[in-house]
Protein backbone atom coordinates (compact mmCIF):
# COMPACT_ATOMS: atom_id res chain seq x y z
CA UNK A 1 0.00 0.00 0.00
CA UNK A 2 1.28 3.46 -0.86
CA UNK A 3 0.27 6.51 0.74
CA UNK A 4 0.42 10.42 -0.26
CA UNK A 5 0.51 12.46 2.71
CA UNK A 6 -0.20 16.03 2.29
CA UNK A 7 0.28 19.05 5.16
CA UNK A 8 -1.67 21.43 2.88
CA UNK A 9 -0.60 25.06 2.93
CA UNK A 10 -0.41 28.11 0.37
CA UNK A 11 3.40 28.84 0.87
CA UNK A 12 4.37 25.52 1.44
CA UNK A 13 2.79 22.22 0.97
CA UNK A 14 4.55 19.04 2.13
CA UNK A 15 4.03 16.16 0.26
CA UNK A 16 5.31 12.69 0.95
CA UNK A 17 5.02 9.34 -0.21
CA UNK A 18 5.62 6.25 1.92
CA UNK A 19 5.07 2.56 0.80
CA UNK A 20 4.15 -0.08 3.33
CA UNK A 21 3.40 -3.72 2.94
CA UNK A 22 2.23 -6.29 5.93
CA UNK A 23 5.02 -6.91 8.04
CA UNK A 24 7.39 -4.77 6.28
CA UNK A 25 9.05 -1.68 8.03
CA UNK A 26 7.35 1.46 5.90
CA UNK A 27 9.93 2.34 3.86
CA UNK A 28 9.86 6.50 2.01
CA UNK A 29 9.56 6.65 -1.28
CA UNK A 30 9.91 10.40 -1.87
CA UNK A 31 9.40 13.38 -0.17
CA UNK A 32 9.18 17.09 -0.51
CA UNK A 33 7.41 20.49 -0.54
CA UNK A 34 4.98 22.43 -3.31
CA UNK A 35 5.35 25.92 -3.07
CA UNK A 36 4.05 29.20 -4.25
CA UNK A 37 4.91 32.72 -4.77
CA UNK A 38 2.88 34.75 -1.92
CA UNK A 39 3.43 37.79 -4.33
CA UNK A 40 0.96 36.02 -6.54
CA UNK A 41 -2.68 36.15 -6.79
CA UNK A 42 -4.93 33.73 -4.55
CA UNK A 43 -5.89 31.37 -7.86
CA UNK A 44 -2.57 31.56 -9.27
CA UNK A 45 -1.05 30.67 -6.35
CA UNK A 46 -3.58 27.67 -5.73
CA UNK A 47 -2.81 26.46 -9.70
CA UNK A 48 1.06 26.17 -8.84
CA UNK A 49 0.50 23.91 -5.73
CA UNK A 50 -2.32 21.83 -7.67
CA UNK A 51 0.10 21.57 -10.97
CA UNK A 52 2.30 19.61 -8.15
CA UNK A 53 0.42 17.85 -6.57
CA UNK A 54 -1.16 16.07 -10.01
CA UNK A 55 2.36 15.54 -10.68
CA UNK A 56 2.84 13.78 -7.61
CA UNK A 57 -0.30 11.63 -7.69
CA UNK A 58 0.64 10.81 -11.98
CA UNK A 59 4.29 10.10 -10.68
CA UNK A 60 3.70 7.68 -7.56
CA UNK A 61 -0.08 6.74 -8.01
CA UNK A 62 -0.65 6.06 -4.44
CA UNK A 63 -3.23 4.12 -3.31
CA UNK A 64 -4.87 6.58 -1.21
CA UNK A 65 -4.06 10.10 -0.18
CA UNK A 66 -3.61 11.58 3.41
CA UNK A 67 -4.41 15.00 4.13
CA UNK A 68 -4.25 17.10 7.87
CA UNK A 69 -7.57 18.04 9.17
CA UNK A 70 -7.90 22.04 8.63
CA UNK A 71 -9.26 23.42 11.80
CA UNK A 72 -10.63 26.93 11.88
CA UNK A 73 -9.97 28.04 15.15
CA UNK A 74 -5.73 28.56 14.71
CA UNK A 75 -4.16 31.27 12.70
CA UNK A 76 -7.19 32.86 11.16
CA UNK A 77 -5.01 34.60 8.38
CA UNK A 78 -3.30 31.68 6.98
CA UNK A 79 -6.50 29.32 7.84
CA UNK A 80 -8.78 29.95 4.61
CA UNK A 81 -5.59 29.25 1.91
CA UNK A 82 -4.84 26.66 3.79
CA UNK A 83 -8.19 24.88 3.50
CA UNK A 84 -8.66 26.16 0.00
CA UNK A 85 -5.14 23.96 -0.97
CA UNK A 86 -6.85 20.69 1.29
CA UNK A 87 -9.94 21.34 -1.56
CA UNK A 88 -7.65 21.48 -4.46
CA UNK A 89 -5.61 18.25 -3.39
CA UNK A 90 -8.71 16.54 -2.69
CA UNK A 91 -10.41 17.77 -6.12
CA UNK A 92 -6.66 16.32 -7.95
CA UNK A 93 -7.36 13.07 -5.74
CA UNK A 94 -10.82 12.63 -6.43
CA UNK A 95 -10.28 12.77 -10.53
CA UNK A 96 -7.64 10.54 -10.54
CA UNK A 97 -10.26 8.24 -8.25
CA UNK A 98 -7.63 8.28 -5.24
CA UNK A 99 -9.70 7.84 -2.04
CA UNK A 100 -9.09 10.50 0.46
CA UNK A 101 -8.54 10.35 4.29
CA UNK A 102 -8.89 13.10 6.28
CA UNK A 103 -6.89 13.20 10.22
CA UNK A 104 -6.52 15.73 12.87
CA UNK A 105 -3.13 16.50 13.87
CA UNK A 106 -3.70 14.57 17.55
CA UNK A 107 -4.33 11.43 15.42
CA UNK A 108 -1.26 11.71 13.48
CA UNK A 109 0.80 12.56 16.43
CA UNK A 110 -1.05 9.39 18.69
CA UNK A 111 0.23 7.65 15.97
CA UNK A 112 4.02 8.32 15.41
CA UNK A 113 4.36 8.88 18.85
CA UNK A 114 1.91 7.51 21.25
CA UNK A 115 1.02 10.33 22.14
CA UNK A 116 -2.04 12.34 20.90
CA UNK A 117 -0.03 15.82 22.24
CA UNK A 118 3.52 15.19 21.49
CA UNK A 119 5.54 18.21 20.95
CA UNK A 120 6.10 18.86 17.04
CA UNK A 121 10.23 17.61 17.37
CA UNK A 122 9.48 14.73 19.14
CA UNK A 123 7.23 14.15 15.82
CA UNK A 124 9.69 14.71 13.41
CA UNK A 125 12.08 12.59 15.00
CA UNK A 126 9.42 9.62 15.42
CA UNK A 127 9.37 10.07 11.64
CA UNK A 128 12.89 9.68 11.21
CA UNK A 129 12.74 6.79 13.09
CA UNK A 130 10.59 4.77 11.64
CA UNK A 131 11.49 5.50 8.10
CA UNK A 132 15.08 4.79 8.97
CA UNK A 133 16.25 8.03 8.16
CA UNK A 134 19.06 9.79 8.83
CA UNK A 135 17.43 13.01 10.28
CA UNK A 136 13.90 14.27 10.05
CA UNK A 137 13.47 15.94 6.56
CA UNK A 138 13.13 19.54 6.41
CA UNK A 139 11.53 21.63 6.28
CA UNK A 140 8.90 20.94 9.10
CA UNK A 141 5.88 20.52 6.30
CA UNK A 142 7.60 17.65 4.69
CA UNK A 143 8.16 16.19 7.82
CA UNK A 144 4.51 16.44 8.85
CA UNK A 145 3.62 14.95 5.27
CA UNK A 146 5.34 11.95 6.22
CA UNK A 147 3.97 12.18 9.75
CA UNK A 148 0.61 11.59 7.65
CA UNK A 149 0.93 8.90 5.11
CA UNK A 150 2.66 7.12 8.44
CA UNK A 151 -0.72 7.49 10.52
CA UNK A 152 -2.80 6.66 7.95
CA UNK A 153 -0.95 3.42 6.99
CA UNK A 154 -1.13 2.51 10.67
CA UNK A 155 -4.81 3.38 11.02
CA UNK A 156 -7.16 0.78 12.56
CA UNK A 157 -8.90 -1.09 9.95
CA UNK A 158 -12.45 -0.01 9.32
CA UNK A 159 -15.02 -1.60 12.01
CA UNK A 160 -12.28 -2.74 14.30
CA UNK A 161 -12.10 0.61 16.53
CA UNK A 162 -15.16 3.10 16.80
CA UNK A 163 -13.87 6.74 16.30
CA UNK A 164 -11.36 6.48 13.78
CA UNK A 165 -11.80 9.26 11.43
CA UNK A 166 -11.29 8.65 7.68
CA UNK A 167 -10.55 5.26 7.77
CA UNK A 168 -13.50 4.38 6.37
CA UNK A 169 -12.70 6.04 3.30
CA UNK A 170 -10.33 3.19 2.23
CA UNK A 171 -10.98 -0.34 1.46
CA UNK A 172 -9.30 -2.42 3.76
CA UNK A 173 -6.32 -3.97 2.57
CA UNK A 174 -6.18 -7.37 4.49
CA UNK A 175 -7.20 -9.50 7.47
CA UNK A 176 -6.62 -8.66 10.78
CA UNK A 177 -4.77 -6.00 12.52
CA UNK A 178 -0.57 -5.83 12.75
CA UNK A 179 1.02 -5.02 15.65
CA UNK A 180 1.49 -1.68 14.53
CA UNK A 181 -2.34 -1.13 14.02
CA UNK A 182 -2.62 -2.43 17.62
CA UNK A 183 0.18 -0.23 18.96
CA UNK A 184 -1.48 2.65 16.67
CA UNK A 185 -4.88 1.90 18.54
CA UNK A 186 -3.46 1.69 22.02
CA UNK A 187 -1.71 4.99 21.73
CA UNK A 188 -4.76 6.46 20.62
CA UNK A 189 -7.16 5.12 23.38
CA UNK A 190 -4.07 6.51 26.05
CA UNK A 191 -4.14 10.24 24.17
CA UNK A 192 -8.04 10.86 24.34
CA UNK A 193 -7.65 9.40 27.95
CA UNK A 194 -5.14 11.76 28.65
CA UNK A 195 -6.79 14.41 27.02
CA UNK A 196 -9.84 14.00 28.99
CA UNK B 1 -18.15 42.81 -19.30
CA UNK B 2 -19.47 39.51 -17.83
CA UNK B 3 -18.94 38.09 -14.25
CA UNK B 4 -19.93 35.25 -12.64
CA UNK B 5 -20.70 35.30 -9.15
CA UNK B 6 -20.34 32.83 -6.77
CA UNK B 7 -21.70 31.82 -3.51
CA UNK B 8 -19.44 28.92 -2.11
CA UNK B 9 -20.87 26.07 -0.65
CA UNK B 10 -21.27 22.36 -0.30
CA UNK B 11 -24.56 21.45 -0.42
CA UNK B 12 -25.46 24.54 -2.43
CA UNK B 13 -23.36 27.01 -4.54
CA UNK B 14 -24.67 29.82 -5.80
CA UNK B 15 -24.01 30.56 -9.71
CA UNK B 16 -25.11 33.79 -11.38
CA UNK B 17 -23.85 35.55 -14.63
CA UNK B 18 -24.51 38.73 -15.38
CA UNK B 19 -23.58 41.14 -17.84
CA UNK B 20 -22.95 45.06 -17.94
CA UNK B 21 -21.74 47.34 -20.18
CA UNK B 22 -21.39 51.45 -19.58
CA UNK B 23 -24.30 53.57 -19.56
CA UNK B 24 -26.23 49.79 -19.70
CA UNK B 25 -28.61 48.38 -17.18
CA UNK B 26 -27.06 44.98 -15.30
CA UNK B 27 -28.67 42.18 -17.09
CA UNK B 28 -28.99 38.23 -15.80
CA UNK B 29 -27.37 35.91 -18.17
CA UNK B 30 -27.87 32.54 -16.40
CA UNK B 31 -28.39 31.80 -12.23
CA UNK B 32 -28.74 28.69 -10.35
CA UNK B 33 -27.05 26.71 -7.94
CA UNK B 34 -24.07 23.68 -8.37
CA UNK B 35 -25.46 20.91 -5.43
CA UNK B 36 -23.58 18.10 -3.87
CA UNK B 37 -25.03 14.83 -2.34
CA UNK B 38 -24.34 15.07 1.52
CA UNK B 39 -23.66 11.56 2.01
CA UNK B 40 -21.10 11.13 -0.47
CA UNK B 41 -17.14 11.59 0.07
CA UNK B 42 -16.12 15.00 0.89
CA UNK B 43 -13.47 14.76 -2.77
CA UNK B 44 -16.47 13.54 -4.36
CA UNK B 45 -18.91 16.59 -3.61
CA UNK B 46 -16.13 18.86 -3.98
CA UNK B 47 -15.43 17.12 -7.49
CA UNK B 48 -18.76 17.06 -8.21
CA UNK B 49 -19.37 21.16 -7.77
CA UNK B 50 -15.81 22.11 -9.67
CA UNK B 51 -17.39 20.28 -12.56
CA UNK B 52 -20.46 22.52 -12.98
CA UNK B 53 -18.51 25.74 -11.92
CA UNK B 54 -16.28 24.51 -14.82
CA UNK B 55 -19.15 24.10 -17.21
CA UNK B 56 -20.62 27.44 -16.09
CA UNK B 57 -16.91 29.36 -16.79
CA UNK B 58 -17.30 27.03 -20.68
CA UNK B 59 -20.28 27.76 -21.60
CA UNK B 60 -20.60 31.84 -20.56
CA UNK B 61 -16.81 32.60 -20.59
CA UNK B 62 -17.19 35.39 -18.09
CA UNK B 63 -14.27 38.19 -17.95
CA UNK B 64 -14.18 37.88 -14.24
CA UNK B 65 -14.89 35.67 -11.27
CA UNK B 66 -16.36 37.15 -8.45
CA UNK B 67 -16.79 34.72 -5.20
CA UNK B 68 -17.60 35.43 -1.60
CA UNK B 69 -14.92 35.82 0.96
CA UNK B 70 -15.04 32.75 3.43
CA UNK B 71 -14.73 34.05 7.02
CA UNK B 72 -13.40 31.68 9.48
CA UNK B 73 -15.38 32.96 12.84
CA UNK B 74 -18.63 31.84 12.00
CA UNK B 75 -20.69 28.20 11.40
CA UNK B 76 -17.40 26.20 12.44
CA UNK B 77 -18.90 22.96 10.82
CA UNK B 78 -19.41 24.29 7.29
CA UNK B 79 -16.96 26.41 6.92
CA UNK B 80 -13.93 24.30 6.13
CA UNK B 81 -16.00 22.99 2.85
CA UNK B 82 -17.03 26.43 1.71
CA UNK B 83 -13.48 26.98 1.68
CA UNK B 84 -12.34 24.02 0.11
CA UNK B 85 -15.30 24.74 -2.27
CA UNK B 86 -13.79 28.34 -2.89
CA UNK B 87 -10.24 26.73 -3.73
CA UNK B 88 -11.83 24.17 -6.65
CA UNK B 89 -13.83 27.47 -8.04
CA UNK B 90 -10.38 29.73 -7.83
CA UNK B 91 -8.61 26.68 -9.56
CA UNK B 92 -11.20 26.30 -12.11
CA UNK B 93 -11.33 30.41 -12.85
CA UNK B 94 -7.35 30.25 -13.29
CA UNK B 95 -6.95 27.37 -15.61
CA UNK B 96 -9.10 29.49 -17.51
CA UNK B 97 -7.13 32.47 -17.15
CA UNK B 98 -9.94 34.31 -15.94
CA UNK B 99 -9.15 36.64 -13.27
CA UNK B 100 -10.70 36.23 -9.49
CA UNK B 101 -11.82 38.95 -7.51
CA UNK B 102 -12.71 38.28 -3.53
CA UNK B 103 -15.66 40.37 -2.20
CA UNK B 104 -16.41 40.61 1.61
CA UNK B 105 -20.48 39.98 2.34
CA UNK B 106 -20.53 43.57 3.85
CA UNK B 107 -18.98 44.51 0.44
CA UNK B 108 -21.74 43.52 -1.25
CA UNK B 109 -24.80 44.34 0.73
CA UNK B 110 -23.41 47.93 0.51
CA UNK B 111 -23.26 47.70 -3.23
CA UNK B 112 -26.47 46.33 -4.01
CA UNK B 113 -28.47 48.55 -0.78
CA UNK B 114 -25.92 50.93 -0.36
CA UNK B 115 -25.89 49.87 3.39
CA UNK B 116 -22.77 46.96 4.56
CA UNK B 117 -25.08 45.67 7.19
CA UNK B 118 -28.36 45.61 5.35
CA UNK B 119 -30.65 42.47 5.67
CA UNK B 120 -30.08 39.81 4.07
CA UNK B 121 -33.92 39.99 2.50
CA UNK B 122 -33.26 43.30 1.30
CA UNK B 123 -30.48 42.20 -0.64
CA UNK B 124 -32.31 39.70 -2.29
CA UNK B 125 -35.25 42.65 -2.97
CA UNK B 126 -32.60 44.79 -4.38
CA UNK B 127 -31.01 42.63 -6.94
CA UNK B 128 -34.16 41.72 -8.24
CA UNK B 129 -34.63 45.49 -8.79
CA UNK B 130 -31.24 45.89 -10.34
CA UNK B 131 -31.47 43.15 -12.88
CA UNK B 132 -35.87 43.98 -13.21
CA UNK B 133 -36.47 40.84 -12.09
CA UNK B 134 -40.37 40.11 -11.02
CA UNK B 135 -38.81 38.20 -7.98
CA UNK B 136 -35.67 37.52 -5.83
CA UNK B 137 -34.25 34.33 -7.24
CA UNK B 138 -34.26 31.29 -5.13
CA UNK B 139 -32.77 29.36 -3.24
CA UNK B 140 -30.90 32.27 -1.40
CA UNK B 141 -27.68 30.81 -2.98
CA UNK B 142 -28.69 31.75 -6.33
CA UNK B 143 -29.76 35.12 -5.41
CA UNK B 144 -25.93 36.23 -3.61
CA UNK B 145 -24.50 34.61 -6.28
CA UNK B 146 -25.98 37.57 -8.72
CA UNK B 147 -25.30 39.99 -5.61
CA UNK B 148 -21.39 39.12 -5.91
CA UNK B 149 -21.54 39.76 -9.87
CA UNK B 150 -23.70 42.96 -9.51
CA UNK B 151 -20.83 44.22 -6.85
CA UNK B 152 -17.66 42.79 -8.43
CA UNK B 153 -19.58 44.88 -12.35
CA UNK B 154 -20.00 48.38 -9.75
CA UNK B 155 -16.75 48.03 -7.67
CA UNK B 156 -14.38 51.21 -7.57
CA UNK B 157 -11.71 51.11 -10.13
CA UNK B 158 -8.28 50.49 -9.34
CA UNK B 159 -6.37 53.38 -7.94
CA UNK B 160 -9.68 54.78 -7.60
CA UNK B 161 -10.74 54.05 -3.88
CA UNK B 162 -8.46 52.72 -1.40
CA UNK B 163 -9.30 49.77 0.45
CA UNK B 164 -10.98 47.90 -2.37
CA UNK B 165 -10.45 44.16 -2.02
CA UNK B 166 -9.87 42.32 -5.30
CA UNK B 167 -10.25 45.38 -7.60
CA UNK B 168 -6.20 45.09 -8.41
CA UNK B 169 -7.00 41.30 -10.02
CA UNK B 170 -9.33 43.09 -12.43
CA UNK B 171 -7.92 45.36 -15.68
CA UNK B 172 -9.68 48.20 -15.28
CA UNK B 173 -12.36 47.99 -18.16
CA UNK B 174 -12.70 51.96 -19.35
CA UNK B 175 -11.49 55.37 -18.22
CA UNK B 176 -13.48 57.18 -15.17
CA UNK B 177 -16.18 55.98 -12.08
CA UNK B 178 -19.46 55.23 -13.62
CA UNK B 179 -22.28 56.96 -11.56
CA UNK B 180 -23.05 53.49 -9.91
CA UNK B 181 -19.64 53.05 -8.78
CA UNK B 182 -19.70 56.60 -7.43
CA UNK B 183 -22.60 55.15 -5.30
CA UNK B 184 -20.99 52.62 -4.59
CA UNK B 185 -17.59 53.93 -2.92
CA UNK B 186 -20.06 56.31 -0.77
CA UNK B 187 -22.09 53.41 0.24
CA UNK B 188 -19.00 51.90 1.58
CA UNK B 189 -17.79 54.51 3.32
CA UNK B 190 -20.60 55.17 4.89
CA UNK B 191 -20.85 51.52 5.63
CA UNK B 192 -17.61 51.10 7.07
CA UNK B 193 -18.24 54.63 9.09
CA UNK B 194 -20.89 52.55 10.33
CA UNK B 195 -18.70 49.84 11.41
CA UNK B 196 -16.85 51.65 13.31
Amino acid sequence: MRVLGVDPGLTRCGLGVVDSAPGRRAVLVEVGVARSAPDQAPELRLAAIAAEVEAWLDRHRPDAVAVEQVFAQHNLRTVMGTAQVSGVVMLAAARRGVPVAVHTPSEVKAAVTGNGRAAKAQVQAMVARILALPEAPTPADAADALALAVCHLWRPLPGRLVGSRGAEAVAPSGGGRTPAQVAWARAESAARRAAR
